[in-house]
């Protein structure tokens, strides 16, 4: 059994939760009010939208370490949709990587909506969460996690990858928004 | 009916090919022996390599004027399968674009693996085109000959969105290398 920490109540946190519950992991819930209940899971998710993560980073970090950390952000300009805000050549992970040194950080769950989440299903597919990250007894710890709770798991890489899966995971909102794609449908992933 | 040009006939080049073919449309597949031969279709079709593309372009570059010229590179770093070599800013697709000012350059096929668009399937799915560009008729006219060949077409935008494709095309070859997909699987889209 994992201890898990989310940070968020959202349909994502929602989701991710009952994921690792389904799995028979504890679960720990964390909403804006609780800013001051310290985080207690070894794994902790940042299920925030991306603004909201430098002032966690700022109220959380010291609490972070020796922990790993999962980014699940999709870090769009969501004025305009039509770009990310992190520079092009990095990532959202990367950059709280750079501000956790004391954490093992994780990229995943961004390429993945809620409702395929908590279906478990994308379509005819079971839905498969891309993980990508530099330790990979991290990557493994959550891989079980997710497998634990019905899902696929699949090593996407190194931590570097998380530039591709946030463009994926962008590209994937656009679909949605211009109705191309269901927030229940999008992009699956056959082995 | 469409008269395509295919530049290249490797394994790309041939499905396109054959999905042409199999929607009734004419093709006039070239390959590197067939310097000589002008292109006559409407749509061109750029199945040759990324490293290729330049030299395609200094001796077919007027040509392709007035046509819709495809864009099916992934443009990967071969040696280390590790980066694109487009600025991360960028796509291939827009340095094609910008070489060629008097054609409408679309972004296609290069999230389908060769063998989900012979198949027509990517596991229980129809395999999705995602195509890309600026000029909504000829996204229309690429669309009618990927779905009268069988396979679903999905607009995923303006050109610009070149850039997200080739990540997801980058991530996708990447993960296939990886042996965690098969070169018959991958990246599925549910609508």
């Amino acid at each position: 059994m994992t201890n898990l920490s989310i940070l968020g109540t959202g349909n994502m946190g929602q989701a991710i939760a009952a994921v690792a519950a389904k799995g028979g992991h504890s679960v720990q819930q964390l909403g804006e009010n609780d800013t001051n209940t310290p985080v207690t899971g070894d794994i902790v998710v940042l299920a925030v939208p991306y603004p909201a993560i430098s002032d966690v980073l700022a109220k959380r970090g010291d609490q972070f370490a020796g922990k790993i950390i999962v980014d699940i952000t999709n870090p769009l300009n969501f004025e305009t949709f039509d770009s990310l805000v992190v520079p092009a050549d990095s990532s959202a992970a990367a950059e709280i990587a750079a501000a956790l040194p004391q954490s093992r950080v994780l990229k995943a769950f961004n390429t993945t909506f809620a409702g395929t989440l908590a279906a478990g299903t994308v379509g005819p597919l079971t839905t498969t969460v891309l993980i990508a990250g530099d330790d990979a007894d991290a990557k493994a710890t959550l891989a079980d996690v997710v497998t634990s709770g019905g899902l696929n798991a699949m090593d996407a890489g190194a931590l570097k990858r998380a530039r591709e899966l946030e463009a994926a995971g962008f590209l994937q909102l656009t679909l949605a928004a211009a109705e191309k794609v269901s927030w229940t449908g999008g992009f699956g992933v056959i082995a």
